[in-house]
C-alpha cells in the first residue's frame, strides 16, 4: 500500500530540515500540519471506517504499522507537505505504562483507571519496561523510512499534558483534579511527571534509532497554567527530556505548547531547536523576541481555513511576506486542524506556500 | 433581609475607587473576586436551594431584586470585600434582545435558538426597545445602593463574548460557529457585534443612572482568538462602549479579558481605567507594561484556593509584596471563583491581602 511519493527530492536536502538548522535558502518555506494525518482527509476517514470494525479502530490504526503508515502518507501524497508526523497519538506512553486508554468517538480519550493515589501511581509499570510495549511504533517508523521522501517526525506528549488527562480521566475543560493534587498529592503527581518523563526519554531515544529526522513534544494544555505553576509542572521535565535527547543525538527537537506569548522565555531555557507557537500571539512580535538560534513554527489560525480560499490566500501571503524569507521559519497551524475543514482550504494553504516567492 | 455592614467605611473613602483612580494610599490593596455571590457559598446554595423550586432557578435568582441583592451582599457580609459587584449574568443583554436563555444545571447556558441567520438577526429587538426588560436589574442596584457600605460594580458581557454564547448556542471548547460565521456571513457577525454593542451602551448608562461606583466588561473568551481576529471582532466594540461611557460618566471602567498577557496592548488602546488581568501572565511583568495611567486588577490563580491555607498565603504574600504597596493595584482572581472551593480558603486569601502591611 504505502509507495514513493517525490523521488526527486531527497531527505538530505530537506528545507524542512535546513529550517531547523537555520540555513533555509530554498526561497520558500516549509510546512507541513499538525493533525496532517487525520479526519479531514476522506481517505482517512475510509481507513478509519475499516478499523471501526475492530473493537477499538482508532488504537487499531495506531498500533498496525501498516495503517499508521498508510495513513501518514495521506498528506504526503495528497499535499506533498514538506515533512510527514508519524500517526500516532501523545497518550501512547500512559497505555505503555499499564495505564490503558480508549478513544470514544465525540468525546476523546477515556482512562477508565484514572491516576489519583499513590497506590495507582505504583501499580504502573516501571519506565523500563514500558517502552517494549510501543514496538509497533518502531515497526511503523521502519516502515515509514523505507517509503519517504521527505523528513519522518516522530513525537511525544510531554509529561504534564499526558499526566492530566491520565488524572483527569480524560479530556477537562479546567484541569482541577491535576490543579488539585499537586497541593494534596504532590509526591503522586510529581512522582508521574518523572515517570512519564523517563518513558518519554526511552521511547523518543527508540524512535531516533529506529530512524525519524526530527522530534517534537507536545505539551498542550500549558495554556492552563499560571507562569508559576507552569515553571513548577512543565518546564523542569521537558528540559531534563530535551537535556538527554539532546546528549544521545543531534537530530533536532521542536517544542509545541499553549499561552507561547507569556511562556517562550522558560521554553527557550529548555534547550530546544525549534519553538512552535500557538495562534494566540502575533508570529512577527514572536520571532523579534525568540533568539534566532532557536527556529520558529507556526502560527496560522486552524480556523483561518474555515474561510474562503481568498481568504486564506491573502492572510497566509501575509504572513510569508512578513517571514518567509527567514532561514528559520517553518509554516504550521497554531494547534491541530479540526477534523471539519474542507481539504480544498488546506490545498489552497499550501499552494499559497508554495508559489510564494516564486 | 438586606443590612448594613460595615457603618464605619462609606464609599467616599473606599480603597477600591482610589486604587481604580491611582491614589490608594491606605496601606494595602483592595481585594474582590469574580463571581464573588456564587455557588462556592453555603448561603448562596441556600438561597438558590430556594429558588430552584421555580421553573428557572437561576434566572429567578437574577430576576428577582430582592434575591439578587441578597446575594451581592452575601460575601460582602462574611469577607468584608472591598466591593460588590452585582449578582446577574451576562447574557440578559442577549435576553433583553429577544434571545432567550436558559441556565441548565452542570451545562451552563443555553440558547435554543442560536443567530445563526440574517433572518435570526432581523427578529431580535432593536437595542432601543431591549433595555425596558433590564428594569430588575435597575431594581437590585437601587436596592444595593441603599443598604451596601462599599462600592457596587456594574458591569456586562462584551459583545464577542456574549455572541459567541448566542451563536453557538450555549457553552463551547471551540467557538467554531462564531468562527465561521465571520467568513461566511460578516454582515450577520458584525451586525450582532454592532447591536451588542448598543445595548450594553444602553445598559450600563442605565446601572450608571440607577448608582453603581464602577464598571466591569467582560469579554472572557477572547484566548480562542488570533490577535488579528481580536482586532478585527472584540477592541473595535470595546472601544465604542467605552468611548460613549466615558463621554456619559466619569465613573471607572474596568476591562477584563483572558490571553492578557498577549492582548493588553490592543486593551490599553481601548481606554478603560483598569486592566483586570487573567492567571497566564505574570503580574509583575504586566504592571510594567501596562502603562501607571491605568490601574490594574487580579490575577490570583483561581486553583491556587483548592492549596492548603499556608500555601495560599505563601504565595498571595508574594504577590502583595511585590505590587500590594502600588496605588493603583487591586488584588483579584484571574478568572471566576470554582464553584467547589473551600469557603475557608478565601477566608485566607482574604485574611492574607487584610493583614498584610499592618
Amino acid at each position: 500500500m504505502p509507495k514513493l511519493v517525490h523521488p526527486n527530492t531527497t531527505v538530505s536536502t530537506s528545507r524542512f530540515l535546513e529550517a531547523l538548522q537555520g540555513i533555509n535558502h530554498t526561497g520558500r518555506p516549509p510546512i507541513w500540519m499538525m493533525r496532517q494525518a487525520g479526519r479531514y482527509l476522506p481517505e482517512y476517514r475510509a481507513i478509519r471506517d475499516e478499523a471501526a470494525r475492530h473493537h477499538n479502530g482508532f488504537l487499531t490504526m495506531i498500533q498496525t504499522p501498516e495503517l499508521a503508515t498508510e495513513v501518514t502518507l495521506q498528506p504526503i501524497r495528497r499535499f506533498g507537505m514538506d515533512a510527514a508526523i508519524l500517526f500516532s497519538d501523545i497518550l501512547v506512553t500512559a497505555s505503555a505504562l499499564g495505564c490503558p486508554v480508549r478513544f470514544v468517538e465525540k468525546k476523546g480519550p477515556v482512562f477508565d483507571t484514572p491516576i489519583r493515589s499513590p497506590e495507582a501511581l505504583a501499580a504502573l509499570r516501571p519506565a523500563s519496561d514500558a517502552v517494549p510495549h510501543l514496538q509497533y511504533v518502531m515497526d511503523a517508523i521502519r516502515m515509514l523510512k523505507g517509503v519517504l521522501d521527505v523528513p519522518l517526525i516522530g513525537f511525544a506528549g510531554a509529561p504534564f499534558t499526558v499526566a492530566s488527562y491520565m488524572i483527569e480521566g480524560g479530556s477537562s475543560p479546567t484541569l482541577s483534579h491535576i490543579k488539585r493534587m499537586q497541593y494534596n498529592q504532590p509526591d503522586v503527581l510529581h512522582g508521574l511527571l518523572s515517570q512519564l518523563t523517563d518513558v518519554t526519554i526511552a521511547y523518543l531515544k527508540q524512535q531516533v534509532d529506529a530512524g525519524v529526522d526530527a522530534l517534537q513534544l507536545f505539551d498542550t494544555w500549558t495554556n492552563h497554567l499560571s507562569v508559576y505553576d507552569a515553571q513548577q509542572l512543565c518546564f523542569p521535565y521537558i528540559q531534563q527530556i530535551i537535556t538527554a535527547m539532546n546528549a544521545y543525538t543531534s537530530i533536532p527537537i521542536i517544542v509545541f505548547c499553549k499561552n507561547t506569548g507569556v511562556l517562550w522565555p522558560d521554553l527557550v531555557a529548555t534547550g530546544p531547536t525549534a519553538i512552535s507557537i500557538d495562534w494566540g500571539c502575533d508570529a512577527v512580535h514572536m520571532r523579534a523576541c525568540i533568539p534566532d538560534t532557536l527556529a520558529l513554527q507556526g502560527n496560522v489560525d486552524p480556523f483561518l481555513l474555515y474561510a474562503d480560499p481568498e481568504t486564506i490566500e491573502k492572510r497566509v501571503t501575509r504572513l510569508l511576506n512578513d517571514l518567509g524569507h527567514l532561514p528559520n521559519y517553518i509554516v504550521n497551524l497554531g494547534h491541530g486542524i479540526m477534523p471539519d475543514i474542507p481539504v480544498a482550504h488546506v490545498q489552497t494553504l499550501v499552494n499559497t506556500v508554495k508559489a510564494w516567492g516564486s
